[in-house]
């Protein structure tokens, strides 16, 4: 007996690659019933992924396949796509890279291969942290998910991809291969690039400077704890769009440094220093305004509500222990305090409707409520 | 009658510019009580100020002053910080430009000032929207607060400057100017360039592009939307330390590009282009790992333990009190965790010697401890 199925994709799933992505998608179509098996290279990754509940360790004497999705490092990612569509003539193989061109080439010049099977997708979902530890079933609600269908595919392998998108709360979009991947080198590899070079720059910074720290650089340079080995392999992926998007930067900088030299040289309001930077600035404030949903959208699910705690042993627990007792949820947390701080501030995200509840009652507990 | 005062401000405090800091500055003395009057050379901003709460607009008929506080852009404030002295010589005066070397020099340059009651500050405390609107009691709460005493200053005005911060809920720090103009080049000054360089780029970007944005994108571009009239007056107050940090990025950025013409050229795989690439990369995590608090300091010197939390109101709660129980302190905390997602991933960072000990105590308790 199965559960009752409320999506399109029926299975069986084999998911190869247990990070991020495939432990997500196991977990997403797992909440739905869909039965999934799972391959890695790595035996302590594949555990941990199946653990998490992302689905069973795959064998040989499982049922055959109806999808494959490939969920590797691009640089693997044409191999095992061709390994699959080899080793499961009866399934419909797609891939999650985050690069399209190169795979598709790849297996364009891979002999005997029967690629109508075959669909590129890339779901624009990801975390700073990586692997199956950081996985969750609803990666992809409200995500983008961009299908790069190619001339041989058959009508009816894109549908079973499109429905995988759909069944995951994701929103299907079509692209050709160099559209997605010149469009993902200005919205995801670009900006990586950019909080890499700024975390990079504190490589060597005293101490007494990191201390200042606020959020702004903690959000510039979030995505900087991103893997090397994993971006190595998207960025030499998607060498040329890349490319063009940071000269276009480098002009921008050497702008930039022509401006501050000026005003190194002749004091604050040298000729052409003003303009230099403020050109920059302008263009980054008209680039960002094009952002989609800035303000709007998933992010908003949920209220932050900020607390002071009192950096002593003990505060914060007292304080989770008492939201327990309030009967409020706590959906996401985050803690702000810099070193030798007197307080730190718990940022504690809720269901809208509970925040009047949680502000009043913590209140009332003697904890000082920081209003937005 | 003045209501009973727990700060050690005084008053009466002249606050000259009624943007976000003045206005912030303003509202959080007048909750302890203390009398704050305002200026600035917009009346609608200075209306708006007031309207919410900041103080009462400045009149030739007020008592004089006992400390003013300069909170203008850099370009304007040592000018001010000249006037307020002449015209109120009795007060002690700071300011909070976020630049401190152009500022005393320029004083310095003055002649005739009274230069042992200034004493030069910068709040690390900010937001991306600007003006009285986002002004907020509680913006310098937890946040460290630079003192940059000149060598001529009277300790009696240092402590008046101090006592602002503590009163204000800030950790005060004393720091030199240059030292302080080096430290916010690479924390404040590189990251809001970093940004502007990122949403430049997307200027001319397709609107398709632009719809497959993501949460990578809008955290480093966050800052983008800042004022440019503001920033040029800050860049250029801070040139030379500015470049030196701008120079470190573009021969990382000319590493890069090398690297990824390489790979266009020669395919994913050219000579040098992965290494060339993951130095940049590996050089951003390392920067990362330093900035203290939610993503780095903690990690460097306390070790992560991730223990699986149900999604029930008073399991976290549960954790931390069982943790106390335990005897082992929480160093940091941060929660992995999405809707609907039936387990949240509580990562709590404790000493490296309570590791072991943490791990089996919980997992007798009934907790899932996950190894990394």
């Amino acid at each position: 007996m199965h559960p009752q199925l409320s999506v399109s994709t029926r299975g069986p799933v084999l998911v190869i690659g247990s990070g991020l992505l495939g432990a997500s998608i196991g977990l997403g179509l797992g909440a739905h019933g869909v039965p999934v098996t799972l391959r890695d290279s790595s035996p302590a990754a594949l555990a941990l992924a199946r653990d998490l509940g992302a689905g069973a360790i795959a064998t040989a004497a499982d049922a055959e396949p109806t999808l494959v999705v490939v969920a590797a490092p691009p640089d693997v990612t044409a191999g095992l796509v061709a390994e699959a569509l080899c080793a499961h003539p009866g399934a419909v193989v797609t891939d999650v890279a985050s690069v399209k061109a190169v795979v598709l080439e790849a297996l364009l010049a891979t002999p005997g291969l029967d690629l109508n099977r075959y669909v590129g997708s890339h779901p624009m979902a990801g975390r700073e942290r990586s692997g199956a530890a950081a996985a969750s079933a609803d990666l992809f609600a409200g995500r983008p998910w961009v299908l790069t269908e190619h001339e041989g595919a058959d009508p009816a392998a894109v549908l079973a991809v499109r429905s995988l998108a759909v069944d995951l709360g994701a929103s299907p979009v079509e692209m050709g291969t160099q559209e997605h991947d010149r469009a993902v080198a200005l919205v995801s590899h670009l900006p990586q690039l950019m909080a890499s070079l700024a975390a990079a720059r504190l490589v060597d910074a005293p101490e007494a400077a990191l201390a200042l720290a606020g959020q702004g650089l903690r959000d510039v340079t979030r995505i900087a704890a991103s893997d090397p080995r994993l971006w190595s392999a998207i960025l030499t992926g998607n060498a040329e769009a890349v490319l063009d998007a940071l000269r276009g930067v480098r002009d921008d900088l050497d702008g930039l440094l022509d401006a501050l030299d000026r005003a190194a040289h002749d004091g604050p309001l040298a000729l052409g220093a003003i303009a230099g930077i403020s050109a920059v600035i302008s263009a980054g404030n008209d680039g960002a305004a094009r952002i989609p949903g800035k303000h709007g959208g998933a992010r908003k699910r949920y209220v932050e509500v900020t607390v002071l705690v009192p950096d002593q042993p003990g505060e914060l627990g007292r304080l989770f222990t008492e939201i327990g007792e309030i009967g409020v949820n706590i959906e996401d947390f985050q803690m702000e305090h810099s070193p030798k701080q007197r307080v730190g501030l718990a940022i504690v995200s809720v269901a809208p409707g509970s925040v009047r509840t949680l502000e009043t009652a913590l209140e009332e507990r003697g904890w000082r409520v920081v209003s937005q």
